[in-house]
């Protein structure tokens, strides 16, 4: 993580409140009952969520510089720790559906005790232990904000292996505009550099600043939709084996899978479960929750390919963020792109596939002690992904973010950008 | 099942009343969050308990006999059938954790909406449909009493998964007084009949009544102990094949099994998860939570055999039942035996493992329609157990009662009797 | 096992030479790549099986009986024991195909080098060590004929596995005659004893002679045949639910059978895998590599029911063996009933499931050392089968042999009778 | 794959049989019994090797450009066929062990057929014919090299998975002699183009040549030796999270890892299985059979790292090949480095795992047809190796060569070389 010089104490306070509040706002619709169980090794239960964010601030920041600070529970260190080696045994992550104790009023309870102690913190620290303290502040808000996401694609997750299929919103966003066939944007070859340099926050994975030389390129000026995806399906797509890497085809064939994640036949049209239930598939959306393997088929079948995560760090240089769809805008789905030739969709709505793997950046090293566990120890057998989702905080995005997941994996908003 | 005629309708209201009201109790110190979870394929959630033996009355008595009839909800007969194949899908057993919705106060509800139809339906039905439809009820009132007993180990179950092992109930009862050593007390041989001949209520497995021929045996006077059964570990039990069935030690090894269900070593001391939490090993109190290839072993070591069903239902014949310890206690743990040479814990306290497979009766045949899958579909891989235990209605134990359960099954209340 | 008087020491060695070369000749067809490959867990590598039937003479009657005898190589007692705990560490079951060495010509020469010492032995050994020894020599012998009969069934399964399918033998024997309705013949009630009572070999698990009461019933004159149960699948009996025990309706739908083991639907025309290829279906020959599942399905099904093995046996105290088909007419195939109404098929041909579990007759106890393996501790979780197959050698099969098998296995030949 | 000029025709021949006749070097020490098994599903049996790599040059050479060529046996192309989807069905990977037929000497008279059906297209063709079939005939070469280092891994299996630990060869080489500290030599930083560029025979991954830009960085001089990997062991490297990727300490505690694969521990002293059977460890020779968890792990506890294939394409354009240990040695095991401190062991004794996902390179595409399904369909979830190893035909290797396998692989020769 790289340091920072701490900000004025009021407004951090605020966003400190701000970010928390945000993660209660995001389980407000929930009951009690969908706050513990687990359908999946990858989604945990919200309630884990909440506790284990604050945690965070417990075992890295109240512990070590609020003197006198009694732990809320003892237990829950044990309980809500994730992956961290350093500190201690934790609960194993396919077992956290047996915490139906504590119930979801004391993780609330817990939330608060720990806020308040935070506050207590930040308005009498000194200005030194604050230029130590704040570096780690911050990356628990970035941590907060991470599980935020994450929250939202398991809250979603929870909700569609319910035979109810019940809606976690219940307007339904008005239908998308028409929308022109695609172009593709070019990209100028040369040294680029690649990797996080500004004051800002950022991870570790983003450090090891360097230079890659690239080839000419151009890359799709919008995200895949739902109905070009259809037509790649339409066409016989998900049984072509030509287009598939091998394990993609064994996944696919094992599970006889059929479409995204979330689509679901019904007499004979396509349906599609949303945060705000079941509704009829809109060809104008971008595709969402498919894995990597169907991205790379779908770019095959097409005669494209994916880009890299240097092509795509290089493109958002070219072309600079304009607004997306995040987290704030309350919709948690991708929305259609706008009509016209720009770049569009490069941040928000859909983490982008790349077709690199997550590996360390030259040069790349881990921070000592527990917080060095962040990142590293996850830098194999996983993709990158690049600009964020629908379920992303936008302060929390920026164009240097790795994002990574197995390649199998669809739970996310996760969707395809075409390079050629 | 047994036909029956009607009973008085207000007493029968009233014993409705009481049953069903009885299961509420016990799932009154549950959190929400208690009440969803599934932590093994064995346990169903004890909200999907609660709804499903409610909808026991809402398929089989309110749909065919209360005219006009409303079901509380569309997608409940889906959600809460148990294995009833012949009134439609079902939700998979191992999904059953999936049901975060209806939330448990939905279930609440559901409860009342049925209670009350039934007894709308009692008061104004006439004798021509009570006599029809009071042997279903009966039927309803007996499976809401078993599932009363799963609800108990099942609850027990899930609490024991959670790190931080919570009491049931807090209060700890009085601990055993001393106890002598165990006699066999001894049963003539000759023709017994096997089976349920009275007038009272049983299930279809208890008919087919015939005759048996037996050889003279004797049996324990009470149930084997928790000291009995330490004696047996520490002479080696677990680690000795010649003491086990093949399947059994397979068992013991794959999983590295050193002691009955809930038993934890804690510096070198052996502590039981209770329903009233941990606590440290009574000697006098009966061993339970042990599987039939346990009791087996145990019966070998000591140089006896475990009693089949049919010499366990003769001995019931010749050494009429005292009281036990049942439901009824509000312990639900097993109690020591009282000091004296006569047959004690026949019933009550532990399910008693038979070297019996539970297969059906010479002239066993299934009900037609739903309820003849009640019982007959699973006479296969399974053993019969007798008696009832601590967690059984005392209401609905008889001396014909045939429970079952797989060989290594370890959650319920199950003990040892020996014979020689 | 009963004891024996030993019988005259040159036919004893006669029979020991046949029954041993018997062996031989069932492996003569082989390649070398055949005999030690293992497709499935049930299955042993016919080289294995040479092996340890030998190892039995090896351990238990060489080098206890013969002075100075020197074990043929040091490692095969590691190697082929099977379960016998008590004499060592063993290779575990589904690891058996790891023995590519010793190759098969070096088993010959085990086996020749055993059958030298025996014949030494069985030459000079005095009366008292005869008389000791000539139980287990018996013990050894039936242990060699069952697994005569695992190695028919385990070629099989082994050629089935093969694109090839290969056959075991070429000539295709005559096709059956035109087959009558079956008759159903009386048995009448009362008390049968149960169990060995000669003074014959017998194992140790027919023995506890005891006596049952049986009410009247009636049983088929012959085994069910392919035809009659091609009418059961034609009228969609595997996917009705109310002809199946539970656990066999899973794994019906499980493994998505529609037909017994080895039955192949080519162009809408069943054929059958046989020990002489593929063939067309016979619909007059018996049906043949079913679960107990499968029998238990279609007796219910028909409207009848399996018989119990104490219904077994007096059946055949009542109608006396007639000849039957076993492994010494070389076929390994069951063949069609003859016309007429008299009880046959009672032994060769089939194994005939019987709805009894595989338990401890009363009296019951195991040998003392290692023999004492042999039969009890499998006494779980398996159904009683009787009458032999084509694959059992005819002086092997007796009125009270118990075989047994888990209800899911289907490669043994294993067919139906019905009661009713 | 590149396009090759033809070479003179007699020249081919007698490469074609030299490669040819290799193959059956390898296999003649077995017994027909170990070329049958595949004791883990990477494994294939060498009878399955044996005939692939000859149906290879039937259905791609023979086939198409030899007129009235009639194929061998009709099911040997759906028996033989590993993975192209392109030419029909085949037999899944995991069951290649059922093929017990055909039996080994009708595989070697698959090899002479195709053999001599090659040598008499070779001789008759046109220059036009050879001109499109020698490269073919060149990557069916290539492909039959692959095999063989296949076939020595695999019999190394299959020989260790045999309790007997049978050796391959029975002399034992000399004891190596004591080695220096390993030096570490500088790769200046730069651009360096990366791919194959000349004429020869290469593979499509190692096509699509770009530029990429290194920084400075020095690479070891030899491998990690078995000495330097125990002190590893010694100082509890195994037991230490901070050393290991995520997934790799996952799988060294569910598999209970311990050591490289092959060492065993006999009363506390490290033994290993080699192709001469099991010797004590030798300290000097290189470390070996190791995943690539193992390899980071170590050199994250040496305070080094692994190279990319790009550092190490670098390093190898800056110190050019020396002699190596290839299969051409006979050894089939990684032999000392010798004293000095040149660089050495860059080819041949190890494949060196890299820190590279393997990837297609910038411009990559797959050939039309089943020869596109060689490489490209396998780009995901697996790292790069390079250099090959004591199992490699020194003619098949070149500093271009990229060889992949999963991270968790560690029955190849595989190895460490550090860079820093």
């Amino acid at each position: 993580m790289s340091t920072l010089t701490a900000p004025p104490t009021q407004q951090q306070i605020k966003r400190f409140e701000q970010i928390r509040s945000q993660t209660e706002s995001i389980c407000a619709p929930l009951e009690p009952e969908d706050t513990v169980v687990q359908p999946m090794v990858d989604v945990s239960p919200p309630k884990w969520h909440m506790a284990h964010s604050t945690w965070f601030f417990e075992q890295f920041v109240l512990q070590p510089y609020l003197k006198g600070y009694q732990v809320f529970h003892p237990s829950y260190a044990f309980l809500f720790n994730s992956y961290y080696n350093t500190v201690g045994n934790r609960v194993q992550r396919a077992e956290r559906s047996t915490l139906t104790r504590p119930p979801l009023r004391d993780v609330y309870a817990y939330r608060r005790h720990v806020n308040e102690h935070i506050g207590e913190l930040l308005t009498k620290a000194n200005e030194e232990t604050l230029a130590e303290l704040m570096p780690i502040l911050e990356l628990g808000l970035q941590h907060e904000q991470q599980h935020q996401e994450l929250l939202v694609t398991d809250i979603k997750y929870i909700l569609s292996t319910n035979p109810l299929l019940p809606a976690y919103y219940t307007q339904n966003p008005s239908s998308s505009p028409a929308l022109e066939a695609a172009t593709f944007l070019e990209v100028p070859g040369g040294v680029y550099t690649i990797g996080h340099t500004g004051d800002g926050f950022c991870f570790d994975n983003e450090l090891g600043v360097h230079e890659v030389l690239l080839n000419d390129f151009s890359v799709m000026n919008r995200l895949v939709t739902n109905g070009e995806y259809l037509a790649f399906m339409q066409a016989g797509g998900y049984d072509d084996f030509r287009f598939w890497l091998d394990e993609g085809l064994a996944l696919v064939r094992s599970n006889n899978l059929k479409a995204p994640l979330y689509w679901l036949e019904q007499d004979g049209e396509w349906m599609v479960f949303t945060m705000h239930g079941l509704e009829p598939l809109e060809l104008n959306k971008p595709v969402t929750h498919i894995s990597f393997y169907e991205a790379q088929a779908y770019a095959s079948w097409a005669g494209k390919r994916l880009l890299t995560e240097f092509e795509w760090e290089a493109a958002a240089q070219v072309y600079p963020p304009a607004t997306g769809n995040f987290q704030e805008s309350g919709l948690f789905e991708p929305t259609a792109a706008q009509p016209g030739t720009g770049m569009q969709q490069l941040y928000g709505d859909n983490w982008e596939w790349t077709y690199s793997a997550y590996h360390p950046y030259p040069g790349f090293s881990t921070a000592p002690g527990a917080l060095g566990e962040y990142n590293g120890k996850f830098m194999i057998n996983q993709m990158v992904l690049r600009g964020g989702s629908c379920a992303t905080p936008a302060s929390h995005i920026r164009t240097t973010y790795r994002n990574f997941f197995h390649p199998d994996k669809r739970w996310q908003y996760t969707g395809i950008r075409l390079a050629e």
